[in-house]
This record gives structure tokens, C-alpha cells and sequence, in this order.
């Protein structure tokens, strides 16, 4: 009696310590997050049935049991919506879910058998597994609190490619004369904040993906507000912190450094505050083929705002980030997504070639001891590979849909392992198409290695 | 020399001593606050010029020279659009701007000659104006902040009238069988939550305006989050506070509960504590005329949520409001907006209306000191009053160009100088249509007693 009693409360204690998980997905925008969290989701739910999850040892085992969505515990945040995206792919025919804006949230109780308990091998247990989405831009806007309005300015003002350029254009015309010590005309500053905008705007649309401030491309209910209004005074170019400390409250610069402050108060910093620093378990998401098919300028944009980005998870002792905030992310997946637009055999050279892309990023990660997995996937797979004989020579190629419904079978290149040389991008040897979503009877969704991400990020505590 | 030196000191001091008012202007989805704001705007930016501001006496006697724009203090809040406002107004057509969601805020540097001050008739002065322009919907909350869940969902419950009734019947349906005591299934709540918001967003479609959750209706980045996602519990009608506070926390009833309160907290009380304490003066627009319109089960429900609404300015001692934000608002004006659609021997009954339907709250107010004003109003007039002749007799008459495109010449109808008995409605006498805003040549815009209103609610200041 004493002793069930004892071993009753071991396993309560037990339980509780690892009772509860959070974890986020990021990426940035078409990346595949809505696809990999409504996967995940779905995939975790089909557990011990119909899922395939054989590269995580609890499924393998027959120990996961299945999981149930219960009530989140943030209700100021939206819930993530998977109903509606498992309509979209169950939809004839069958679509990509909208992708979400903002942040996100879903809360599932994931239910397993410890397999350290040999004797109770009957005994259950429970983990709350807590999901976040939100948009990688946000994190692009981490430097923005390290800086002042000045030096930021400077930053954006260097940092721009030749492609960027033309599309920064009818802003820089408009924002090139204005005099920093000039007293600030409001109807001028928004319209000179819109063109800012729209260029960041069309940069996005265009392929580019290091744009700053993040917020400014999803405003959601600051559209409007001041605080998304101010943009790199290209004048400042021959400024000195000095003679600025000196202009009026009503001059251009001090007028928009004061935005600059507020948006790193009241926006950059709430995000890290609320949220990031409660995360666990991060996996971030790339779209490197998408990248490789932009061309040169993009895929460089792509590895600087990838660089930007990681520094959110560069825990070392004197980053900006641990002193601000103390984040606790002890383990962190970076995964190629769409996985399935190549050929299997492509796959180890997409991984080789994503870590390619943060080498540096993942150095430092390593360095600061944060355990970091690279891996490429795709959370839905909508295509299926196939070999097919040509000129007497078995070669892999893949068969799906295209999302104007056409049905192809093709060979879309070789990735390279390393990162592309200037003579890669004159051969472009790369066909990227975008397919749809297979047609399915139900069960869960097909997909290649999410298993292994989610042994990955949740294995350890459902042993 | 000393002499004009304290002089000067005196007037800084009095120009410091009124140098700022915080206006607000609210009223019920489409009641026309756009409209207002501009017009407002654009009033005082052509003072001195074309406006035409004679019951203004500042105006009048040539102190009022201008205003100009200028950077708001609150860099988080959408700024007023009053340039976008202008362009729908100046297109050909001329169009009605598009209404405003959420909070804005616009400051103007009102420049004036002081009255008292004869010796120095040149001297100018100026005056710091924020306007300030937000949902009447907001309002509707605040009894929301006196209740508790229980108490809510009884009251809900019982409001509703046949018209409305027949909105809620599917979401009745859904919500009906809910046990308050069975576990929360939170995809159900969201579906039976959807039903709810969806009906509110009939009801008002149907010229409803007493409607609650308030932010139900306009949701910005909160759209799918828990805190949207609660409504009135039909179960709760045979339950008691004692046995509920047993229920646990996964309960239907615990769930809602919290989402409610976290609605209290999170979303009404904010609005409150950060804007509105802060307002100095507040118009309420009412479409009276909107309302008759729409017969007797929609005017009731004008009235009883103008009652709820106007709670919000009665700061009688013992009120909600006073213990829990001590707002400021030291002078108020009720209008009837739309006074344009009438002919003008019936502003007098328009104006005579507005006061019967809000009588209660009035008298509560006057008793409470907060000065009131009731006037009817056209903030942008979109006809011309003529007169016609008809079987020898000269009777008053509108004409104006229907949204349609449409010019007509009409008399609208009487409008009842007190609240509308039964056989009112019978007789059906009034026949309301809406105006497209008139083409012009530049000026200022042309309006009935905006100048009336303005006088009221910052002539003083202007002295």
C-alpha cells in the first residue's frame, strides 16, 4: 500500500516536471509555416493510427497515443486556425491553407506511454505541447534595438542592392531632400512613410526577404499610426550624433527618431517581452528553393536576413538579446521546406546547402552551446517521386500538379551542396514549380521527414 | 520696459493655461463621425477664409485666423485620414469618405486673436486641439465592466425583441443544449462564438445598435482569439453564483467566464484608462432619422442603447466610471447628424426628438453638472433647401443627387417633435433617403450649424 502510494506520487512528480512545452514555428513570409504547424497538428492527431511518424521513436515504439486540442492559455491571441487550412487541402480541388498574420497559438495534450516504466507499461501520460506561428520578419527587427535612429539609418541606407534600389526609387526622390533640422510637416512625413512602405511592400513581392521594419509589411491595427511612419533620412549620410542632439523636438529628425523609439518600445520590444522569451523549442522554417530560383541578388538578400534572424537565438553571454530578455530556447530545428519540389536524391544536398547558407549563424549557435539541428522537409507532400527512363538511363523525377491544375511529371535540377558561384546562376539549371496539394481519402497528411523535426523538438520529453 | 515685460509674462501665462483640449467624437456606426471630423477639419483650416462660422462669435468677429496640422502626441494610434476624406469628397463624383475603424487622432494648432485683451489686438494666440474620433460601440461596453459573467449572459438574454430574436435563432440553436458544467470543447465554442458574432454583424446590418461584445463587430488583430470567442449562456437562466463557482476550470461555464473577464480586462478597461479619462470634451452623433427609418423595434433599440451609451458621461458620484477612471470630460453636445435630409422647418422637431429619445440620460447628466447641449446638425450638407408650389400652396422642399446618381426634388417628410407613438408607424409619413455628398469648387464645406457645435465645444477656450 505504502509503497503504490510512493510510486503513485514518483510518477505525479514526474509527470509534472515535464508536463509542458512550448513551441514556436517561424520562417519568413512563404516559407511553409501554415503548412507545417497544420501538418503537425494533423500528424500528432493521426498518431497510432493512420500517421507515419516511423523516424520518432515514441510512434515507432506504439507509445504515442494521440493528441486533443484544449483551450489555449493566451486568450488575447489567435487561436492558430487549423480547421479552416485542413478544409483548404481537403477541398476538391485541393488548396494551400491562407497563410496566417501575426502571431498565433494552439494548445494540444499529447498523450504516451513512458518508456522508462517498464513495469507500468500500462501507465499513460500527458505532455501540453503549446504551438506558436509567427512571422520570421519580427525577429528581422531584433538589430533595430541595438541601434539608435542614426545608426540605423545609416545601415539601411548601405545595405541596399542594385534590385533594391529600383525599387526604393520613387521613395529615395522623395525623401532624398528633406532637411533633418527642417521642422517636420505630418502630411509630408506620411506620404514620404507610405512610399517607404509600398517599396518594402513590392521588395517582398519581388523575392527579397531583408526588409526592415517587419511590422511595416503587416500593420494590422497601426495602420495609420505614426509609429509605422518613419523611414532612413538619407541626409543623415554627413550627420553627427552631436549636431543632431541639438535640432528642435519639431525638426524631421527628431520627429522621426521619436517614432523610431517608440516602434522599439512599444513594438520590437512587447514581441520579445510576451512571447519570445516564454518559447522553448524553436524550428525555423527556409524556403531555399525558392531563393535559388529568385537569382543571385535575392538568394544574398535571403543569407543576410537569414543572418539577421538567427541572431534571435545567439544565446551568448554578451548578446543583446540575453541581456535584454533572458529567452530559455534550449534546442532549435532549421529546416529546408518543400522538400518534395526535388527529387529524393536532392535532399541531402538541399540540407548540406542550407547549412551552407547559415554557416556562420549555426558557428555561432554552436558556440553558445544551443543544440541546433539543420534537416530538410515537407510538412505536406504534393508530389510523388517516380524514375523514368530516358535515352536507356533510369532518372528520378517527380509527378504532381501544378497549381493551374496541369499534371506533370518532370526533373526540376540538380541543388547545389554549396553555396552557388557566380557561373551557377549564368547556367540556371534550376526549375522550380510550384505544385498543389495531392487529393487524399482522409488519415493523415503525407509528408517527408516531419517526423524527424518532431523527434527532434519533442522526442526527448515523451520518453 | 518692466511694464511690458510682465505684460508678456501675463499673456504667456494665460496662453499656457488653455493651451491644450482633448476633443472626442463618438457615435453608433454610421451615425457620420467621418464626416463630422472632416468637416470639422476642414472648417477650422479655411477660417478666416471662405468658412462660413457665423454662430461661432470667435468667427465671427474675425479672431479665429486658422489651424494647422500637426504631429500628434500618440504615436500608436491611427492618424485621422483627413486628406483621403477630402479626395473621396473632391472626386467626380464626389463620394462619402470611407468610415473609420477603430481609434484615430488628429492635432490642430488653432490660432486666434484673444478677445479680452483690446490694447493688444495684434497679438495672437494659439490653441492645441487633438481630436480624437472612435467608435460609439466602444461605449456599449462599459456596463460590461459592472457585471459579471452571470449577470451578462442574463441580461443578453433577455433584451432581445422579436426582430432581433430571429437573427440569434441559429446561433440559439447551437448554444441552447450547452451544459454549463460539461467540459469546454474549444473548436464547438468557436463555431457557437462565430454564430454569435455573425448575428451581431446581422443585427447591425439591419440597423440594429445595441450590441455587445462591441469589439465583436470590428475584431483588427484579435480576429480567432479566445477573448472574441464568448457569448451569453442560455443554460445560465436556472443557475446560481454558488453553484457555478463549484464548476472547474475546463467547465463550458469556467471557460467563458474567464474569456469574459479577460474581455473586461484587456480589451474595455484599456480604452477607458488610456484614452478615454484623458478626453476634455466629447460630441455624440445619433442618425435620428436612420433610425425612424427603420420602424419601431429598431428605434426602441436606438434608445435603450443611447441610454447604455450615455452612461459613460454621467459622473454622478456613485458611478462605475468616476471610481474607476475619474474622467475628465467637462462639457458635452448630443447631435442629430443628417440634418440636411429634412426640410429646414423640421430641424427645430429633429432637434426636439434627440432630446425626448435621450431624456432620461440628459436629465441624469444635468443633475450630475456635466453641461449638455442638444443640436441637430449637417457636418457636410449634401442638398438645397428649396421651396415648390403645388396646388397653389408653397411647400418646402430638398433637392439634392441620390447615392444612385439621381437628381431629385422631394419633401422628405415630418419629423415628430416627440417620441412616436404606435400609430406612427402605421402611417409610415417619412420617407428618408440618402444623398451623395454635392460637387463644389475647392472652399471650405458647406454644412448646417457645425459652427453651432464648434462654438459649444471649444469657443470658450477661444476667448
Amino acid at each position: 500500500m505504502r509503497q503504490s502510494l510512493t510510486r503513485e506520487l514518483a510518477n505525479l512528480v514526474e509527470r509534472g516536471r515535464d508536463r509542458q512545452l512550448r513551441l514556436a514555428v517561424t520562417g519568413l513570409s512563404r516559407s511553409g509555416k501554415t503548412a507545417f504547424l497544420t501538418s503537425l497538428v494533423n500528424q500528432l492527431r493521426h498518431a497510432g493510427l493512420e500517421a507515419r511518424l516511423d523516424l520518432m521513436p515514441a510512434a515507432r515504439e506504439g507509445r504515442l497515443l494521440g493528441a486533443r486540442r484544449v483551450s489555449q492559455p493566451d486568450l488575447g491571441v489567435p487561436r492558430f486556425p487549423y480547421d479552416q487550412a485542413m478544409e483548404a487541402l481537403d477541398a476538391d480541388p485541393p488548396r494551400w491553407p491562407e497563410p496566417t498574420r501575426g502571431i498565433s497559438e494552439l494548445r494540444l495534450t499529447i498523450r504516451y506511454r513512458p518508456a522508462r516504466r517498464k513495469l507500468l507499461r500500462s501507465e499513460t501520460a500527458e505532455l501540453s505541447l503549446d504551438l506558436f506561428d509567427y512571422p520570421g520578419e519580427w525577429l528581422l527587427d531584433l538589430p533595430l534595438l541595438g541601434h539608435d535612429y542614426l545608426d540605423w539609418s545609416l545601415a539601411m541606407l548601405a545595405e541596399a542592392g542594385e534590385q533594391r534600389r529600383v525599387l526604393l526609387a520613387e521613395w529615395e526622390a522623395a525623401a532624398v531632400g528633406l532637411d533633418p533640422a527642417a521642422e517636420a510637416n505630418e502630411a509630408e512625413l506620411a506620404d514620404i512613410a507610405a512610399l517607404y512602405a509600398r517599396s518594402l511592400q513590392a521588395a517582398r513581392e519581388a523575392g527579397f526577404a531583408n526588409l526592415q521594419p517587419g511590422r511595416f509589411l503587416l500593420p494590422g491595427d497601426l495602420e495609420g499610426a505614426p509609429v509605422l511612419q518613419f523611414f532612413p533620412l538619407p541626409a543623415l549620410r554627413d550627420a553627427t550624433h552631436a549636431e543632431l542632439a541639438k535640432l528642435p523636438s519639431r525638426s524631421i529628425y527628431a520627429t522621426l527618431s521619436a517614432r523610431f523609439r517608440h516602434y522599439q518600445q512599444h513594438i520590437v520590444r512587447p514581441f520579445y517581452r510576451d512571447h519570445f522569451r516564454r518559447f522553448d523549442r524553436q524550428i525555423v522554417l527556409v524556403d531555399v528553393l525558392g531563393a535559388i530560383n529568385a537569382g543571385p541578388e535575392r538568394f544574398e538578400d535571403l543569407s543576410r536576413a537569414l543572418g539577421t534572424l538567427m541572431q534571435s537565438f545567439d544565446y551568448g553571454k554578451r548578446s543583446l538579446l540575453s541581456r535584454l530578455f533572458s529567452p530559455r530556447i534550449d534546442r532549435l530545428a532549421i529546416a529546408a521546406t518543400k522538400a518534395d519540389h526535388v527529387t529524393p536524391e536532392q535532399h541531402a544536398n538541399l540540407t548540406a546547402l542550407l547549412e551552407a547558407l547559415l554557416a556562420e549563424p549555426l558557428q555561432d549557435l554552436r558556440y553558445a552551446d544551443v543544440p541546433v539541428k539543420a534537416l530538410s522537409l515537407a510538412a505536406i507532400r504534393a508530389t510523388e517521386a517516380q524514375e523514368v527512363t530516358h535515352q536507356n538511363q533510369r532518372t528520378p523525377a517527380l509527378r504532381g500538379t501544378t497549381l493551374e491544375g496541369e499534371e506533370v511529371l518532370m526533373f526540376p535540377g540538380e541543388v547545389p551542396a554549396r553555396l552557388p558561384e557566380a557561373d551557377f546562376w549564368t547556367r540556371q539549371g534550376f526549375d522550380f514549380r510550384a505544385f498543389r496539394p495531392a487529393s487524399r481519402e482522409g488519415g493523415a497528411l503525407p509528408h517527408i521527414r516531419l517526423d524527424a523535426a518532431l523527434d527532434w523538438l519533442i522526442g526527448d520529453k515523451l520518453q
